[in-house]
């Protein structure tokens, strides 16, 4: 039995070599589990059009089951390995003709590739898509809990643009402002997740529908899809919700990469405001003094590599004719690479947070140096009159001078009494941040109900 | 005067070839207007905060009313670029001190380019969205219209897969498949704007917030924003919306990509499927008998120079730490440029797709040659009961005898036969075609209501 | 026995998914060779310096040859990933300290990954880049013998630009042509061979050099490379030598997108100009009469990914500092990954060219129809004195003219005569594509004896 | 008079909107000098095939040397922007119409777009090419001549790996390495030039060559080519030259923005080790004690961008059929864009490099601070005879209680003694770094004779 799906018209044998260049198989494991249910509910499509008897429907049904299980346990990898099928669904439908004989020829009827594969896909991006939003939002928790702990702390340092020191802030206040792209993130990932389950494109067939009565609400509802797609030749060749997972993911991996710069920088001794811990570091094969932030390079270079990544599946569609046309397996695999590459990333820079300890007095001593309150000095000038253009020329002139006398500018206004001067909702003042605080932790809750 | 807004503690004189290098002006004029309505909105907060009087406010309208009408007739541009300015708002605040004196100077107090910048830039992806959804949306209406009067004339042809005769389908089936990119893009760039409307970062600062009392809620409501911004250093460093716009039009510039490549392969003699009219093509200055598809070979190919030009977005905010760095004057100017190409070029497509004229007597005939009735020849065998497999090996058979004898598959099912027997929901059989038309025509008009 | 290389500081085990995160065996598993080829080299510098006794090299050198062998059979793999290590690097040394004892801790004496690593990479890249010279070379080899059977049948065709008949040309003249890029490819990958054999980074360390005195000329010289490096600094993060393949592996595989776009476009009926051996197409699960031209739109998709994968190796880079990052694991593994893959795309392309067949007669009819002698009509009229823009303009209105009285331009002027009246050199005039082939076949041979 | 240079077929005028989204004058103008050029070149064709009287040729190069100075003074550009073309070819052919009359007719005569394009972006690209070589070199030199400064000055820092301390290096060492991508820079500028100026596409025309006799062995000596180009085919859809010079370009700025992240974190305070010079930073509106280092944030941020802006001009190739098709009107502009952005970025680089100056003994400092003399203890002990695994664990469990302990290493080691201990080439020792910066300079020294 040969395992490929198609053949009576040609002559010749594939070209093995060919048949392995062309095969998805490596990309497409993971979605093996989707293809089960798939292939479940198109049973209730064939039962539901009366194409079926029910006793090949129990047979098909049972031989499914026992793949799910295969591959669960992680045997059904190896199998399909040594077919040599250009696909995860060529190999389970192999599986499936070994397991119920005759009733096996019958899974296929009616469904096309292009269907199974637009279906399982939507299947996977909805399991992963609510595993990224789970991550994002639990990530976005442990940050908000940090920021909480510092806050209480009052831990004060010198917040930068440019990598120079521009104002001071409550660690909590950054914190704060770290954890609301992982909100975002996990908004974007269930938004992603909806967006997925709307219409079921199983029994599109190859893009014009079927002349077979398949009933295609049947599966829908199965498959827990709000109804079945409009139009098959769209259904078939839609790409949509794999590459808003694909792009949701670059997006949070980007936002992860930022905050691990700013850990990179923090845990060089110049700076010395984090200690990474053991569990969050790794050694030198050469040099024994080494401990070296290797998780959160890891993270940024990641962000960098999906971003390319992410380019390539889109230009895989650039100028690709609609409908089916091969390259959309290209388009498929670097989407699935992408989700499952960042979810790894997020999982782990989540690890690794949980290994960084803040080092307060190393922040603290460097904020109150610098001249970070001069922004400060001159909102005091405007207030009292003076326009902002004059007070910052003075201020500014007043930095040089007190900077070539290395001198404080100020005596009587330090750190903390920048910090506690802030008069603007969504500012770094103390009881601001709380109530920042307490409306993450509100959203957090909220995303919780709808996970 | 000098029209760069810092300087005070510098003693040297800022390079000029490194302002230059450095100056976003060019690709900041497009913010010109929105950079006055975010100014009128500061006002409101310093109103509201008491920190200007009455009459400096007034002073400071007259003069941004001044220059939006000089922005208006196209004079502020020559303004701007004679100054030597960094950028857009740094030339606005020059004219403001020009045209409004020493009260000039109070419109920047409690503002950074920071939140500024960031303010004005989502009121810029406001407006482009909601321009980019009416593009989007009367692009799918232009499609779903022809989609109707070509169902109304049962224009049939051969949908391909792989470039290969699949299915025989009718055209209004394959345009109701056109459409629906579209639809799913004006739903995208509304739910981009409706994001970016959420809160505004007025108020922010630098990154601290400010020790000034601003009423953000008045300046939020005056930009029609639902609430300030939450957290300001987050604010201030926070790029989403304009990745988010810039995304979305790349996405739709794909998808027209991909019908632009369809009607170059159907423009050619071989298959003279679609006659391009004079306006939407161009000639050759050698070849007097040229009738070029430029404009669809340039909608292609700026699907993949905009592909890049995201990714390059993407890529300059990848270990870029939080909160405000140079680099995402780079970003910003990106993702102007992504989102100004991509109206453009679906401003060119729905131009150019209004001179395209189905040749309906070349599709119908390339139709009804070939093999295209086949899967429904093997699905009759499954429906009295031959299993899929066998039937498809038997047909495929079939093809290869009759194909080396020159002769048709079956004499009494032809592509009219085979389009009429599908039975499945979003099928291309003609009732189903014509719910699907009335089900995107509804859609259109929900969108409609929005925008 | 731990299989980490360091933590002799670390007081905490590292985090096993962390670790795993951050391993890149399965990227590294293709540079175990060359690791081996390192290791040898490394025991030379060793032994030139006297720092390891030739009893301790000779166990280092049998330990070494051993893993060859297990690498060779596969089984080194299986092991690697047992041990759960970092890299290759680390899982080789494991190795060679279970097979050598004691003498097996001397194998890592004054070196550091960074220059193992480095070193590893480069030798991974001179043979990839022979590799592919042969591959690029064989290819262009391939289609000039085409072209000459093609010169030879004087088969002709309409040449296109915009998928619009342009002029008619041999195809011979074309094949001559596409043959082209892939000299310039094997041209450019030997330089790359040659550019990754300049310099030998061993003997850097970690990178300011070694105190124990390493014989780095003896370890160049033991792996080929003309001298050792100048800069241990620059030498161990410098990754231009696995970019500068990775790109020519994407441009080589770009030049074999265009050629399979065309070959696609051919296979279609409305063409017919090729026929896909079955060795060469694959079929449909569905539509029993499809043969569709899958490897040459993998070939496709395949450019538009790596053009993706290239451009996430380069991200990684971007504002990473100078020395080494961890950033740059993800960079090697990125050009590794872009490498294997494009040398598997250009195989496959060679193959399923050997499948290709043109069909002359559909070229020829094709060709004498339509206006394609346009050019060479309005040419003789300039030769008789008329400007060249008014003989442009005059058979543009005559084809016109023709064209709406549905006849040819001028029955005495064909396909033929017009391919026979070409002129300069390098066009398409049979005794001129005689002279082409000649001249590429010379350089094909003169490429040969660089191999 | 039209302005386009076609027309004779078509019955209704252009859409003028779809010819200015057409048009690439834009992006062309910098072409304009070189069109001159290559038109110039025509014109020996022309007169070398006597197509033209000498009459004619004499007339038609006056207007050429017209329009050159029109180019030059900047009013051609204007010019050309009323009209209305479609690209910088068709505005000079025009202008050249206006001045020489019926002569003017001429100049296009056995010329296509496509032949001319390909010759006027090669000798852009060669032009270019050696800007850049100059730009690449200069900088090299500015690098070493500050690496032999503080060489002489033995300054010393600790180099970081992963931004943690890793060993003490001479920062004139570290200059070296700094300066050598840029000398590999400006090798492979040359050698993009050389490549550039090896066959002349001009006399392919349109693709398969003329009918008339043009003397292309004559335009292509007149251009400084060393040979007219093989195949026309081939010459005319070959955009190689522009690609790689785009990809150099690439390559030295990603080699820029490494150094400028570097200098960006060590002119932060935390640092101190870089002071910039007024002219080389900027200020901020806002707060009044700010010095950004924008200028070199600036080359990080161009780095990213041009990554995705190469990928998009490589994307635009992918899939697109050989010859010429319009798609590679967007292949040019990106590639033009590139090397613009990037030879901007290169002077400016260069320029704020200039207001660099190192810290010494902020450097020096922290350089006898921490553990980076570990490596050498551990060297020690394996020229001892102890096994470097152990040598490696003994150090690491010392440094952790010297750690705990807050004490130094060895009293007896310092950072200086771990230098001058080195002891292979290429090493930090001070004696090899001097000839490392002699070697440096005898290579930009003969780069200058090549230049």
């Amino acid at each position: 039995m040969t395992a490929l799906q198609w053949g009576g018209r040609f002559s010749a044998a594939a070209d093995p070599s060919l048949i392995a260049f062309g095969s998805s198989l490596e990309e497409d494991l993971v979605l093996a589990p989707f293809d089960i249910a798939c292939s479940l509910a198109h049973i209730e499509a064939l039962e539901g059009g009366a194409i079926v008897t029910p006793a090949v429907a129990k047979s098909l049904r049972t031989a499914l089951e026992a793949i799910e299980i295969e591959i669960a346990d992680g045997t059904f990898a190896s199998y399909a390995r040594a077919l040599g099928v250009e696909d995860i669904h060529g190999a389970i439908d192999a599986r499936v003709r070994e397991l119920a004989g005759s009733s096996g020829e019958w899974l296929h009827a009616g469904r096309s590739r292009n269907d199974q594969v637009a279906t399982t896909l939507l299947l996977f991006v909805r399991d992963r898509a609510v595993r990224a939003a789970h991550l994002a939002r639990d990530l976005a928790g442990a940050i908000v809990e940090r920021a909480s702990v510092e806050l209480e702390a009052q831990t004060i340092l010198a917040a930068c643009t440019h990598r120079q020191p521009a104002q001071p802030v409550l660690l909590g206040f950054m914190l704060a402002a770290w954890s609301e792209p992982f909100i975002f993130a996990a908004r974007r990932f269930l938004s992603v997740a909806n967006e997925a389950a709307a219409t079921c494109p199983l029994g599109s067939a190859a893009l014009a529908g079927s002349s077979l009565p398949l009933d295609r609400d049947r599966a829908a509802r199965a498959l827990g899809f709000a109804a079945p797609s409009r139009n098959a030749l769209h259904a078939i060749g839609n790409r949509d919700a794999a590459l808003d997972l694909a792009h949701a993911c670059v997006r949070a991996v980007i936002d992860a990469s930022r905050i691990a710069e700013e850990l990179i920088a923090w845990s060089a001794p110049a700076y010395g405001y984090v200690r990474l811990g053991d569990a969050a570091s790794t050694g030198s094969s050469l040099m024994p003094q080494k401990r070296n932030p290797d998780p959160f390079e890891l993270v940024r270079a990641r962000a960098a590599q999906l971003v390319g990544s992410y380019a390539g599946a889109l230009a895989t569609l650039c100028g690709t004719a609609p409908s089916y046309q091969r390259d959309l397996q290209v388009t498929k695999a670097q989407a699935i690479a992408v989700v499952e590459v960042a979810l790894a990333v997020l999982a782990a820079f989540a690890g690794a947070w949980e290994g960084v300890s803040f080092v307060r007095e190393r922040m603290e001593s460097a904020a109150l140096e610098g001249y970070t309150v001069a922004t400060d000095l001159a909102d005091r000038l405007v207030m009292d009159g003076t326009s902002p253009r004059e007070a910052h020329a003075r201020v500014g002139a007043e930095v040089a001078r007190a900077e070539s006398e290395h001198r404080a500018l100020d005596a009587t206004y330090d750190a903390r009494a920048c910090v506690a001067a802030k008069r603007t909702r969504g500012s770094t003042a103390p009881d601001d941040v709380r109530q920042q605080i307490v409306s993450l932790e509100h959203e957090l809750a909220a995303l919780g109900t709808r996970l």
